[in-house]
């Protein structure tokens, strides 16, 4: 099979793959569309070590799996965990110390025709989901664990600082909280998404100082970090929603003086991202800037670095 | 009067200042014994800017102010504060946007004959807490600060970065939970006073990576930053209890893969402090590395500085 594979920060589009053979507690997915992440391109400029397939971001159907399960549409959970260590018997199985996660950690990804994952990881898709919509299921989930983690109210003030793909999921879904909402960001015509779905935009020169009782950081660079910083008011929260290339330099004394929190957040509930797309409480169509084949996924991964481009999709099959 | 003054980081012992002439809200205190912070070498290093008589430890006896305090023996809060800010208005006081501190912020401190301080600042000691322990009440209400951020239990495993004069009380105040509690610092005489109280203490290298739920920095540096942040387990809190000389620099990366919470923690709440002196449940005599009269104030700063060092009072009057 066709397949994007990553070995020493080198990306190559292979066609040798052997088609992966699914152990008992795992499903074989064929591949219909993924999605390309910072966390890929991260992973190509060697943040983290990883050889193998990327992609994490899919919808696909299942060939090889439990019966009610084949045939049917699916997006998966990334983390294939354990079961048993202190994580998993705690319900937070997206840190489980044994977890491989898929075209990141020690499992190859979805920019394949094929993958396999355990079949608990696999949620159907409901079908009046368009399947490049579908693909959004992980993002969004991500977007969503901010609310699992920090509680949000109508009287609260809360800044998202980006615009790219992951800022604008954020942004959608904290609007669903009915909280006082400002995106800002550095791309009109992305900021005009929002604005589209009456959602408060701005420039990051736009933001007030210490007038924030949450800030959502979805950049991933030290910039974002610093405005995010300083729009919060004292025992404000800092949610981290992007990972960073190397360390960032904080003024921890300050956090000490406002008595600030930072937060990290990773992967959230799958069922509940389902739900936003099937109800179209989310759209995440403005965010799709191109689809290409595998075959020019290549390409596609050029394009997606570029600055000012959101999700890049690959049509598999 | 005499007073330890601050000026273009040279501290020198003036012993022409005005006695301070209190306004109506403010009571005037006559200094009975300050303590040495480190907060308040940070200043003498220049880390903060601030000109005037430093010190914001302390226990005094009250000589002008309302009836019922006149001839007390009080210990102060050290944020003077307006009233009627958004933090004034919502109970969080030590946020005041207008505030002055003790010592510290436009405000002359406590390492002199006499001070000012708003009368709702003041708590009378009760009689069987001596003076030298009084002095104590301040850092206390610091350290007891934390278990107002963060729930702990006694299934949780606690560990407390730093056997110096904050880390000591923080891990006495953290004893009192029940919580699993660890405590690893450099210097085995301090960790002894620590033992002989139960509480179970380590060299740095005896901490397990990702082994604990919740840890305290309280050593002000980076390495006792990064000996904290190990030790967490995915989801634990890092509490940063010190302040830092300039910025630190964190993988960011890492907090949003372990989704790990910071969270800075300032000043505490006095009444729970002076009843944990009261009621003996604290003990800070161990912590007493010396006492020397204000006029020898200037060797008492030098000595305060010197590795292993734990709290030296200033005897003033």
């Amino acid at each position: 099979m066709k397949g994007l594979w990553l070995e020493n920060n080198q990306l190559q589009l292979r066609t040798d793959i052997s088609i992966p053979e699914p152990p008992s507690t795992e499903a074989l997915v064929r591949v219909l569309y993924a999605g390309i992440c910072n966390t890929d391109l991260e992973l190509k400029r060697g943040y983290y070590s990883y050889t193998g397939i990327l992609g994490h971001e899919f919808v696909g159907v299942v060939e090889q799996g439990p019966e009610y399960l084949v045939n049917q549409r699916v997006v998966g959970e990334i983390n294939a965990v354990c079961g048993h260590c202190r994580f998993c018997r705690t319900g937070q199985p997206t840190h489980c110390e044994n977890r491989t996660v898929l075209g990141i950690v020690n499992r190859h990804g979805a920019f394949a025709d094929y993958l396999c994952l355990p079949v608990e990881n696999l949620h159907p898709v409901p079908d009046n989901v368009p399947s490049e919509v579908a693909t959004f299921t992980e993002p969004l989930a991500a977007a969503l664990e901010i609310q699992q983690q920090v509680a949000l109210g109508v009287n609260d003030r809360v800044l998202v600082v980006g615009d790219g793909k992951l800022g604008q999921l954020v942004a959608q879904t904290l609007a669903l909280t009915g909280c006082e909402l400002l995106v800002v960001g550095r791309h009109r015509e992305k900021l005009a998404n929002l604005e589209a779905r009456g959602i408060k935009t701005g420039l990051a020169e736009a933001v007030t100082d210490r007038a924030f009782d949450i800030s959502v950081e979805c950049t991933g660079n030290p910039e974002g970090f610093a405005i995010a910083r300083r729009a919060l008011r004292p025992r404000g929260t800092l949610v981290l929603k992007s990972t960073y290339a190397g360390n960032i330099s904080i003024d921890a004394s300050s956090l000490v003086v406002d008595e600030i929190t930072l937060i990290g957040s990773r992967c959230g509930p799958f069922p509940a991202a389902l739900q936003l797309l099937a109800t179209g409480q989310v759209d995440v169509q403005p965010l799709i800037h191109a689809r290409y084949p595998l075959s020019e996924g290549l390409f596609a991964f050029e394009l997606a670095q570029r600055r000012g481009v959101l999700k890049v999709l690959l049509e598999i099959s």
